[in-house]
């Protein structure tokens, strides 16, 4: 189920601590990357790795690197072992907050990102995104959702973000998610 | 719902004014590539480019090119912005009207990649294909729908066409759309 | 319909012809690789290359090679022309069942990764693996399925077998099949 944090998270406005201009406040305290400062600048935040949940073994790598790519596996909207939204779109969640969920979703890709390059610069192109969604009988604009992880993307990489991308309809994600999303990202 | 347009788009037999040497009519009035030539001796034309539906915004690139490699996006049966096909293959579609389906995806790709790669005669080698097909209950003969895509891959590429796959069936493809492909091509 | 010898394929203990002391035995009759030599101590066997049933042409590679990585197509519990497990999983199959479908996924792929490659110590390294289950409604926990593939092949290729993943609930697989698993992996 879609919870307010969750909203919160992902819409949240810059602090006002960080005021209006969030780069130097941020880059002032520790060097952090060009992408870093622009999710600060947006007044986003990236959500903890992913925990697994109780009795849930995940014996596989979230980040794998081989040939200057970096294959990225499924992510859904996480925050640590908290699932932000939960259910099928059309049913539990509309298309908004299925946007929502996909837009948390990359998030998550991108706090794996970081823990496994050390820095989200190090990606210097976006490949290939490959989407599911879970939808209830007879929603099919899975496009208008995935588009909340494209749309980050390319409001972070801008050109660079550019990415080949399927959109599709599953029958179920694990745990019940309503969104999960795969990558291939080219790296510096 | 299936067209008769569209079934005539994807068998037309070779046009008349072409006549039985359909390579030298074409290639007498402007250089086209072997793929093309094939093309038109088999009374195949390339559909328009895909044309996003009101209201749905495709925020993705249909081709993104890395390391000599193609990454194709999710195409599906589509002339500019008429959706030839639609439906669950099992219920609206039978197999073979789902086949044809994936060969006028597989042409719509084939329009992406032309106007992404200047020639289709760029496209070196065909390695991998990812199909999804919107099956209804217990329809589970996917690969016999996907055939569409790979036998048109192979009849135009020959050995070069040869390329290892997976066909899934999924709960919803965008747009009510029964089939979906992406790809990956290597460069020459 | 997971059947008793499906069991009996995944888990066959050690034959009392090869003894406690497996790899011995096996090297001593012809030269196998470092994976086959744990194969076979895990008293585990290679089942017959995938036989397309009656009525169905699989017009693709099991493998396709290209700059180093071999595409794997998506492989199923086969064992020849014997599908070994079948069903939904939370319906005909439970999750241990679809656990092992898996792990005899693992082995058909690895049976034709030796055909294609002529040794499976060629698999270098494992990247990204992509797994479908066939889900009942309700039924979400597609990890714990998916698993049975990682499982092997990290107990076979020990850290080369790491890889990225997803592991997605399909509406349908073909010919009814609990799972489905394609991969890429990087060659020696």
């Amino acid at each position: 189920m879609p919870s307010r944090r969750a909203t919160i998270l992902v819409r949240r406005s810059t602090r006002t601590t960080r005021g209006s201009d969030a780069r130097h406040a941020v880059s002032g305290t520790r060097a952090v990357g060009l992408i870093e400062n622009r999710l600060a600048e947006m007044g986003l935040e990236l959500p903890a790795a992913l925990v697994a949940p109780p009795g849930v073994r995940l014996p596989y790598e979230s980040v794998r690197i081989h040939g200057g790519l970096a294959y990225v596996s499924g992510h859904g909207p996480f925050d640590g072992d908290r699932q932000l939204f939960s259910g099928r779109v059309g049913a539990e969640l509309d298309v908004e907050q299925a946007y929502d969920a996909a837009r948390a979703t990359a998030l998550s890709m991108l706090t794996s990102l970081k823990r496994d390059l050390g820095e989200l610069d190090r990606v210097a192109t976006w490949i290939k995104v490959l989407g599911f969604v879970t939808c209830a009988e007879g929603f099919n604009v899975t496009p208008s959702v995935i588009n909340g992880f494209s749309d980050l993307i390319l409001e972070l990489w801008g050109e660079a973000g550019r990415h080949a991308r399927s959109a599709i309809g599953a029958a179920e994600l694990p745990l019940g998610m309503p969104v999960e999303v795969e990558a291939i990202v080219a790296l510096a």
